[in-house]
């Protein structure tokens, strides 16, 4: 079988200005980085304020397995097809972290005939935007931790600092150390730990902001802790937004790259779907559907936590319409929910399958719930049996639910034409009525309640002590207007990672809640969520290399 | 005045793409980085390998006081005034180091009309070299921790693993930590420490290396530590020095941009000065040796650090000639040298002029010694007296010193002709004796006694405990025939920073070495290098800003 990387290495990209050409860009619009990327100014938004948008696809999932979803190759595959069929299309999709790459992944940026390439560099540093947040969020740490050596007029208290470090690397000896040992010269010791970039809260605050301006405004409201009397201490109380904002002066250009079909991509930001909202930018976004008929995009995880971000959290910042959903599904994937072991899954199991589907089930009531048109889109694999994808197939026809069998990972484009021509469809429906799970003026504890409800199917949920007295501060800090972002395992639908499925009779338990004002939503936390994965026993790094003659080999 | 950030602004830059056709670079030898950026080819310098080579100027300076000598501003200026005099020059700079530019600096790219453009990207993340070192360094980290957490077959010393973490920010809180706490699933604890990124080893390695084979041939070199019996454990034991070279193939490669005169200059890695040998990459002083005339390129700190470790560390690595050496000098630190203060430097004084002379006299003393041409350079400032720099020019007059005065900060190229046409005439003599300090065949003690006693005007050097049982151990593990790289204060020729001028009978306390393998290099230290600098009461990132249409503010 051929690899992703032999296939990138083997594909013939246009020059990066002939895609920014295509797009009718004018040279003052974007700057190359290299001769296959390039960057979007982040004022060519403003630019074409007048200009009619594009229709917004959204690609989300069933619940995650270890089998493979596929989303992101299938959100590749679909702008393919429609750029096949004739539609101007443009691909949004999140930056892959390096940590992740290095560690267990080695790629992240689709697969097979369905990639976004230059993958080599889009899978490591890339345009240097998750170093300039990375930087960005160290740099308010360093100005911290000297706030404090230098007299802490703020009288912020070490013990309730909540802003932590970052790096892009998994690195789990960071997730809890002591700093400032050794003496007056090495600062003041405190407890602190590293989160990975992506979850930084300014990698939030760059995938929502509107504007150079807006980005600011925002990095300026950032909390990052406490005083010793309780108060919320700010970035603005730091007097840091200005240099912080300037290190992200090219991290907020929206970065443009082509499909292995040449079909134009534009990649920028990658928030953590649990912590954060899991979105590419905003602007991004935007900006796709200024230069297309369609945009195609994705949110991280399931449907539960990606879906329900996208568009209670980013679509509702951004201010844009969400014109059709994809929910991705695989047969294995499915079969994993009923119940098989991922040993087992090349064998036909139709009594899994079948079991199965109630996960799909609950996802395709939650996008009808937001009032949305969606397709469900069957990613094949090559072990899936026809009788299997058969059921598949008739129990959504049965149930009146548009359905495609889609093979973009072996034949790009072409395996979702299908898949297109259905999306088509649904999004020329004029006849939409899309609603939030909840509304802005809702309490925080009843915007937790109606999401765990409404999308998960929950009974009810239980606020722990800390969370209860939590929300009484935050309501009484002006911050109850703001939408919750859920912290959730992505793998069930319940807060109880083990249950597969549609689990029945749950409640979620609240555990903590946290202020992402500049971000602008709380996160709420439930159960413990790891921000700083760690290594695999063998890590992907162990066969990555690069020849003499420049070849690199080990990424996928 | 007009400042930094405002000449820089007003300047007309040329196109990168005109300034890499006027040195004759064909399309696949470079690659844009937005407009007026670009990255050369890594393959470059052997495709032009039968081309005879330009002559190499080395920018060096007395003992850098807190009065400022502007070494990159002469070094910017003479390479313009060449290039006005109608000589091919090229620019050979070191890559700024984020942390102190939000620290003290504000800025690292010249000065004036003499600068590197566009300084607001050349002083933060620029093409992201230094992210890349970072990672590459902290993923070397992460799979350390990883590997002991996952049994440590390797046997490796948690209490002596030598490998640290490093950051691209002044954050002294890092210097001393303890991670990997909080249980098993956050790794083994143990002691550890951020350097800031310009002291790694890799950064080191980068600069020395000859080609993308040789990075990866040195990166697996690397000592991170020792086993329970004292045996050296490196990259290679570990298996990732195809990770890490993969990490950095976009940074191997030399940066071009341009001066405020549109002279090309390439701009290529900057390790410290002090744990490490302090000039840019062979690779970019090669490159630009093949591509023009004459090279102008400096070394960090004084001459009794940067000129002898570019003398006996960089040049005999790279296996190139320097043609000529220029020292600079102002009267300001001259006169901090004879012992006036920094408030009292703007009152003339000619006796503590002729006393801070001893300084100077000891480097040209000791490029002397190297058996290498010299012109002596006076970076005129305006608080200067005309019987200031008349002393000055009659000093090196009656001791046959050439000397040059130079005002390239106020009037660019123009400023330097008087400079650079004596260092034409320096450089065109044939008539040359180089000869290193040291042989490689010497033990390390005897190069370590020859660089304090030749270079320094040391009595003797005096061995710890701690040393003398290193010089044994590092013998025998075959690492004697290693050039030396001394880490010493930058204030003074002696250990002790407090003194100046030319001081009398002191001998060199060796505290400690340490292995740079990778590098090719042992480290000595003598007293306490700190590797991870910290903030100022008030960070230069407090006056940092970035206006909403994309002003930039505070960068000089």
């Amino acid at each position: 079988m051929t690899t992703d990387i032999e296939i990138a290495q083997s594909t013939e990209l246009k020059p990066i200005k002939t895609i920014a050409d295509e797009l009718n860009l004018e040279r003052e619009d974007w700057e190359p980085y290299g001769s296959t990327k390039a960057k979007i100014s982040e004022t060519l938004l403003s630019k074409l304020h007048d200009r009619p948008n594009g229709k917004v696809i959204l690609v989300t999932s069933i619940n995650p397995t270890p089998a493979g979803e596929g989303k992101s190759t299938i959100t590749v595959g679909l702008g393919q097809a429609l750029n096949k069929m004739g539609k101007k299309s443009i691909i949004a999709l999140r930056e892959p972290s390096l940590g992740p790459v290095m560690g267990i992944k080695g790629g992240a940026a689709g697969g097979g005939y369905s990639q976004v390439l230059p993958m080599e560099d889009i899978n490591l540093h890339f345009t240097g935007d998750l170093h300039a947040i990375t930087t960005a969020n160290n740099a308010l740490s360093a100005m911290i931790d000297n706030h404090i050596h230098r007299g802490n007029d703020l009288n912020i208290d070490p013990r309730r600092i909540e802003w932590k470090r970052v790096m892009d690397i998994n690195d789990r000896a960071l997730r809890q150390i002591v700093i400032g040992l050794g003496g007056p010269l090495r600062g003041v010791p405190r407890e602190d730990g590293f989160n990975i970039t992506v979850a930084s809260e300014i990698m939030a605050i760059l995938c929502l902001a509107a504007s150079m301006e807006d980005l600011k405004a925002r990095i300026a409201e950032i909390v990052i802790g406490y005083t010793h009397d309780e108060e919320p201490v700010t970035v603005k109380d730091l007097k840091v937004e200005g240099a912080l904002t300037l290190l992200l002066k090219d991290a907020i250009k929206p970065n443009l790259v082509q499909t292995t079909e040449n079909t134009p991509a534009i990649i920028h930001g990658g928030p953590f779907a649990n912590i954060a909202h899991g979105c590419n930018s905003i602007m991004a976004t935007k900006t796709a559907a200024k230069l297309s008929d369609y945009v195609v995009t994705e949110a991280g995880f399931g449907a539960d936590l990606g879906a329900e971000k996208f568009l209670d959290i980013k679509s509702r910042a951004g201010e844009f319409d969400t014109n059709a959903v994809v929910i991705v599904a695989t047969v294995r994937a499915l079969k994993m929910h009923g119940g098989v072991n991922r040993q087992n899954l090349n064998t036909e199991n139709m009594e899994a399958l079948q079991a199965g589907m109630e996960n799909l089930k609950k996802h395709i009531e939650t996008i009808k719930t937001f009032g949305l048109p969606f397709i469900v889109a069957i990613n094949k694999f090559p072990t899936d049996t026809k009788p299997e994808t058969d059921f598949i197939k008739s129990w959504c026809e049965s149930r009146h639910v548009d359905v495609a069998l889609t093979d973009v990972h072996a034949n790009g484009g072409e395996g979702g034409i299908e898949l297109a021509e259905k999306v088509i469809e649904k999004a020329g429906n004029a006849d939409q009525q899309f609603r939030h799970v909840y509304d802005l003026d809702d309490s925080l504890e009843a915007k937790i309640r109606k999401v765990a409800q409404t999308v998960y199917g929950a009974d009810d949920i239980e606020l722990s002590q800390e969370a209860t007295k939590q929300l009484a501060y935050y309501e009484q800090q002006g911050w109850g207007r703001l939408p919750v972002c859920m912290a959730k395992t992505q793998y069930s639908l319940s807060d109880d990672p083990a249950l597969l499925g549609r689990p029945g009779h749950f409640t979620v338990a609240i555990r903590e809640l946290r202020p992402s004002i500049g971000a602008g939503f709380i996160v709420v936390l439930t159960g413990n969520m790891l921000t700083m994965p760690g290594l695999p026993e063998k890590p992907a790094a162990l066969d990555m290399d690069v020849d003499p003659d420049g070849t690199i080999k080990g990424l996928f």
